[in-house]
């Protein structure tokens, strides 16, 4: 294999520069009543009030800017049937140019409405990677839009990594940046950011126990796919990819797995003292620090939150 | 009757200045899908961010600094199993004095928590009004402690009238303020505020059309109690006193009714677009411009966002 091109921070700021009038800028938010509970002074990035309400928007932005005009012109597809999906048909819509999403024919109807509700085109397949991907093939052939991977793809990383370019900028001097992963792209980006701006800040990051792939990825040094992954955080189901691995396993100080249990807990926790909505695949970021698998005890830490798409219907607490 | 004092806007700015190290400076947020669905320009400050979840601790804080030595050493009380009574404990914690809580025996277990929380006495009495009042008169003689009345009393009012002043200094040429209206402290706060500092603005109060008395009050030109309401507004249900009405009466545009429906509809509107968790009693606000009973398409409007304080165990949505 040749040597993979991994994103260095000068291309984060490119991508910052080239995504800032199409984002929103998003607050850090604290609470005094979980810094009590936590024992640590903690600073949310708020990427839940991202556009399409999550961080996804950054990456998705950052690759539909980043083609030629003639690429532009065929579109841009991928397979997703989550917040990627969303955000890569909106970025799409802004630039003007035409998104293909493949979606699996389970997606839920809210799931596929919101992709709708920003003009993309919607291509439904079995629920099964093969048919995904055969779909996405088949999709390329025919329209030549350009494949905007989920993750593993450099100026989706690129994007990601603008969440904590603000976050640094505006927070000085963290001990600890913590960030989900599920496929990467948020915390390659993170580390890519991280580690050449603000070296002695580690980075952890936090998985689910029931799809804890990257943790074993870390361990056996090789991806260790993502196989009948069983969590509450549905945004952290996916397998690391090539890009993403690669720089995880240079930079990263640790990866942390938490409990389903204790991400209802802290996503409760959130909403009650926060009253910010939040995802379970982001509040399993400061269910770290619930957890006490690692001591956090004292240090400043800034938590990306990444978004805050959830079903209102069903809340994990309600019986 | 003596002719009553009202708050003037000096007396507004001094309570500012007076709370500002105690308070949170909350944040004035924006939507475009909602400006999108409204056919208008909205900023929404965001007091469900504010200390204790609601903007009544702006209110007890500037009531509790304004005591003197002699009146805070011998503590403050109120009647109230709502925000007020969380505001006015955490209020006298902070400056060190004590707070004497009288709430009825059907309180819930999370409302009397959350006052123990904040280290106050609780006191419990019947749920009715008399035994309401009769039980405060028997803590006043026996403490010395002063009634901080939830909204009929001046320093409340100049506290909640600083929530508009900072949604006014960051957000210029606002065509309408639109907030709840229940016994009228947030109310007559805003008016004292607004039509002193932007008197070409319009201020517009929201009412549930089950609890519908300030409505009548306007109508009739006298105090129209409230009797028997029900709405869904739980911070909504009181009649106004003597000083919030003489103020609404004097300065306000108008007041619009709004459907528990309409709430509900609203308040799940704000939770999936803005990701932010209100009580009914803030969501009534935006309620007013889907219900379309006024007119205010194109218009630049600023919606004071009362509090945040919900039982995350029964959403009204989830059947």
């Amino acid at each position: 294999m040749d040597k993979i091109k991994l994103p260095m921070i000068d291309d984060v700021r490119s991508a910052a520069e080239r995504i800032k009038n199409y984002i929103h800028r998003t607050p850090v938010l604290r609470s005094e009543s979980i810094n009590r509970i936590a024992g640590a002074e903690v600073y949310f990035k708020c990427e839940n009030f991202q556009k399409v309400g999550a961080f996804k928007f950054r990456g998705a932005t950052n690759a539909v800017l980043s083609l030629t005009d003639e690429e532009l012109s065929k579109g841009v597809t991928t397979h997703s049937s989550g917040n990627h999906a969303q955000a890569l048909a909106l970025a799409a819509k802004m630039k003007g140019t035409k998104a293909y999403i493949v979606m699996p024919s389970n997606s839920t109807r809210v799931k596929v409405e919101a992709v709708k509700e920003y003009g993309a085109g919607i291509i439904f397949c079995e629920p099964t990677l093969e048919a995904r991907e055969s779909t996405l093939t088949n999709v390329v052939e025919r329209t030549g839009a350009t494949f905007i991977h989920p993750y593993n793809n450099f100026n989706v990383i690129c994007g990601q990594g603008t969440t904590a370019l603000e976050l640094i900028e505006e927070i000085k001097n963290l001990d600890y940046v913590i960030t989900p992963v599920g496929g990467g792209g948020l915390l390659s980006g993170t580390l890519t950011t991280v580690s050449a701006l603000s070296p002695a800040t580690k980075v952890i990051a936090a998985e689910p126990e029931g799809a804890d792939d990257a943790f074993h990825s870390l361990i056996e040094n090789r991806i260790v796919p993502s196989i009948k992954p069983k969590t509450i955080c549905d945004g952290l189901l996916t397998s690391l990819g090539e890009l993403t691995f690669e720089i995880i396993r240079k930079n990263i100080y640790k990866i942390v797995t938490v409990s389903d249990e204790s991400v209802i807990k802290t996503m409760r926790l959130i909403w009650e003292r926060m009253k910010i909505i939040v995802e379970p695949s982001s509040a399993i970021t400061l269910g770290i620090l619930l957890e006490n698998k690692i001591d956090l005890k004292g240090s400043k830490i800034g938590i990306i939150l990444s978004g805050g798409n959830v079903d209102l219907e069903k809340l994990p607490w309600i019986k």
